[in-house]
């Protein structure tokens, strides 16, 4: 993996990466391909919204089809049939998230399966096994996440552990990045900087964050992360976020992004545009004529209407989460080009133009 | 509305439909678009897929979103989308399948509407100002269906209420086609045949098929029953069906067809294919590499793997349903121009190469 800076504004970077099933620019957004598909939208029209890197889940993937299948079909790449790189989580928050059971030692965890009972275990060493099966260009090791709040004693520990676990992850293939975790606490987040950048990894996801905090917090807490991190690694922000979460977090020095809310938000009817977010269900939508959004040029806004977006979610159309997702995406590949644009332009402090009015706090 | 037959092979016919919004040609198929969408398709996919024309649903769009709300968007076409014929049904077949308490009368049908209970009037006149409001190219008269197996009696009262119907049906705008009922009593047939002649519609729909009679009986039936309707208008055979009826029927000179079983056996995970039909929820493509059909050129073919496909449906990714649903469409697009060809070439009854070899009658 190569990592090159092009362009600065402020603590902002724009630059390109490239790796082995090709480069993307930064700062960049990732689409959760959770299980091998971002929900309803095929790779070709991800392309189409501007979309060079997806993330694929491992703890979905090792269950459901196992990643030996995937290998046998060439990688995740060629499985879903997805020309372009991807990064793959450690699989390690879904098991702290959605399995039952679960048993956390200092070899592991070890769980059971959400689908059929079925017990697996996780060790540092597995999961980057299993996510070099897959064929990911950016790997993941295995972290025990810090609820929020933090409690110190927990923190403490699962801390330990990380930093313990960090030290057993390696990957013969693909860039194998470290994850700074440390909650809201700063003496945390600077010990785990350390801790982690010890190994010299090939760039850093910042954890642990989204989980809870107000805004502010979390954008200032980002920053001082990314002020502990060497300059000449990418830097990516783990399950953030909103559109003005990712334009705070660029500014604080992040590179990279992967979120649900694109299409979480556009199979519940929700749609970014530049006029704010719309509530496609609302019956005021029932007769207008014009599409999500004037300034958006992808195939939901120049071909459908708002009147027929909100008829296909009132009759259970697919094609409505469909067409949604669709524009969500390209809504967020729009931003992050003009976030590009704005660093090369040296123009990022003053925003981007279309967000300032974004209801973008609108809680769904 | 005009119909052009341009060639001939025994029975059956190839020629062209102009109407206001569009030509098509046949024999056609529609694709249900039932909500005025068809199920997980785009427009520009399904004319990608050799589509023409859809059908669209009468009573479903009068309870949503409303005829007048479909108007005031400037009819069907341009509400969905779609820049191409639309044929509408009476809706009359869904009161008696889906509508709770409906009675009816001379005058009419009223049912309580299957969403809220609300109580609807369908009256012969009624359904076709609806269909006019839409904005409908091909329209449907009220009628009363006959179930299968029919009592002689039951028939007898529906189709002299049929025809009684048939005489208040009239149309203003769109081409209001005449429905032959008689079931599977070749007397009836003939009595309907001449009872919906003598007002001498633009165009014949065969009602009453595909109501669980052997394939055998409805191939004879409908044979019978084109023998008795004019030559020069075309011949629409409703809701049928699978691909060796539409052969069959094509060879007895029926000119149009709609079914949903292209995209209903989509979203089920079945395949249409030139090796016949694919269960892709079967074990045995968890690591099949080919692509569903080698000899289709559609997306779902050219992009994605049997192993693909099925894990999509084995995870419950919105993916499967729609990749599947576009292959079965443009299976059934790929079927209607080359028995045109055959039409033209002289050569339908050598039958279709391809359709010889599929397990058309297996049950889904």
């Amino acid at each position: 993996m190569k990592f090159t800076i092009d362009s600065r504004c402020g603590k902002a970077r724009a630059g390109r990466i490239e790796t082995a099933h090709g480069a993307f620019d930064t700062p960049a957004f990732m689409p959760c391909g959770t299980k091998a598909a971002v929900k309803g939208l095929e790779p070709r029209e991800l392309r189409e919204a501007g979309i060079e890197i997806l993330l694929c889940n491992t703890y979905h993937l090792a269950l459901r089809p196992g990643e030996a299948t995937v290998a046998s079909q060439g990688g995740l790449q060629k499985f879903m049939g997805w020309n372009g790189p991807i990064l793959t989580d450690s699989g390690g928050y879904q098991v702290f998230s959605l399995a039952p059971l679960r048993k956390i030692t200092d070899e592991g965890v070890t769980f059971q399966s959400h689908l059929d009972g079925a017990t697996v275990k996780f060790t540092p060493e597995r999961v980057v096994e299993i996510q070099e099966a897959l064929g990911s260009d950016i790997l993941m090791p295995l972290d025990e996440p810090i609820p929020f709040p933090p409690d110190p004693k927990v923190a403490r520990s699962a801390l330990d552990r990380t930093h313990a676990w960090w030290k057993r992850s390696k990957a013969t293939k693909g860039a194998l990045f470290g994850i700074v975790q440390g909650s809201i606490v700063p003496e945390l987040r600077k010990e785990s900087a350390e801790a982690i950048a010890a190994a010299d990894p090939p760039g850093f996801a910042l954890g642990g964050f989204s989980m809870g905090e107000p805004a502010a917090q979390m954008d200032e807490m980002v920053a001082y992360t990314t002020s502990l991190l060497p300059d000449e690694k990418p830097r990516y922000l783990m399950g953030v976020g909103m559109p003005r979460d990712i334009l705070a977090a660029v500014r604080a020095g992040v590179d990279m992004f992967d979120c649900i809310l694109p299409t979480r938000m556009g199979r519940t009817a929700m749609a970014y545009t530049t006029e704010g977010l719309l509530r496609l269900r609302n019956a005021k939508f029932a007769r207008d004529e014009r599409p999500l959004d004037a300034a958006c040029e992808c195939p939901c806004c120049r071909h459908y209407t708002r009147a027929y977006l909100r008829h296909c979610f009132s009759v259970d159309e697919m094609l409505g989460p469909k067409l949604l997702s669709l524009h969500n995406v390209h809504h967020y590949g729009k931003l992050m080009k003009e976030i590009q644009r704005a660093i090369r332009n040296g123009t990022l402090e003053k925003g981007i133009a279309w967000l300032k009015d974004q209801s973008i706090s609108a809680n769904p």
